[in-house]
């Protein structure tokens, strides 16, 4: 049972994962994007629904319309995105009315920035987009909402910014809440 | 930029994740349990809030409570639980409204399987539980929302099941909806 060097291997990769907000120029090969998307298809999800479609945005004028819907200069320097867009109608909902549609996607979207991470490549998290601009420059039918904007490329650095986080004492209890 | 051993890995664990429903009586040590939840510690969340909590069963009195939240037979043998428990004051809210909890805790919890993956653990995503009972169960204070039950334990087989899933085309577009 001690595959520690697995554990190692994982633990690295999620260290080694940050918002990247600088890439290079470099383009990524579809055939690189395959790999990484194939990460996010076997995702699991609430009764293996998989209600998710993902569009990838490398073609010029769509990214830059793309890009329009979050204002933020550094965005600029990304080669490619990917849109990952969650189908409400196909997603699970919970006997109390819940939605499952955020928590199917989110799985499948870090799936994405792990195995971009292990592939040398940065990403980062955008979801404080202009909805209803990114809706219309990608023609996504109603029913299907875009839950994150992944920029996806090489990045200029190779420096790992230090993470920010709670103490595990914050997180973490052992037992119920007191 | 090629560190194609490293995707490999990722990729592998990937596909090596899978719905456990049958562990042996093992127990889990709490050092390897920390290892785990150090990954979700680490994990991305939209504007670094973490808005998470996780809350670790593995008392056998508290343990049997939080089972009879989800009615299946096979949880039973599961030696430890982790309930993932979003924080709706802490987590960012977009300008719209839509609240991220939901997105950052399912981040948060996939690295817990995968970590758990890594280390030869299996474990389950259970999203159909009784909310009601397992808040009561847990004493989880009003504004705290369980997400997730996570057993987690040394699976009883080493057989990995055929994955399931749309084929790629069904879920992957390059460039916007027709």
């Amino acid at each position: 049972m001690g595959a520690d060097n697995h554990n190692n291997t994982f633990s690295d990769l999620v260290s080694q994962r940050y918002s990247c907000r600088e890439y290079l120029p470099t383009s990524v090969d579809r055939e690189v994007m395959a790999q990484v998307l194939e990460t996010a298809r076997l995702a699991p999800s609430a009764c293996n629904r998989q209600p998710w479609r993902f569009v990838v945005v490398d073609e010029p004028e769509l990214l830059a319309a793309v890009k329009r819907c979050y204002d933020r200069a550094w965005l600029e320097s990304a080669p490619a995105v990917i849109v990952a867009c969650g189908v409400h109608d196909e997603a699970w909902h919970r006997a109390d009315g819940k939605d499952h549609t955020d928590v199917d996607l989110s799985i499948a979207i870090e799936h994405i920035c792990l195995a971009a991470t292990s592939m040398g490549l940065g990403t980062c998290w955008i979801c404080n987009f202009e909805v209803a601009q990114l809706a219309e420059a990608l023609n996504i039918p109603a029913g299907i909402e875009p839950i994150a904007i992944i920029p996806i490329g090489y990045p200029a650095s190779s420096q790992v910014p230090e993470k920010k986080r709670k103490n595990m004492e914050e997180v973490v209890q052992w037992g119920r809440f007191q």
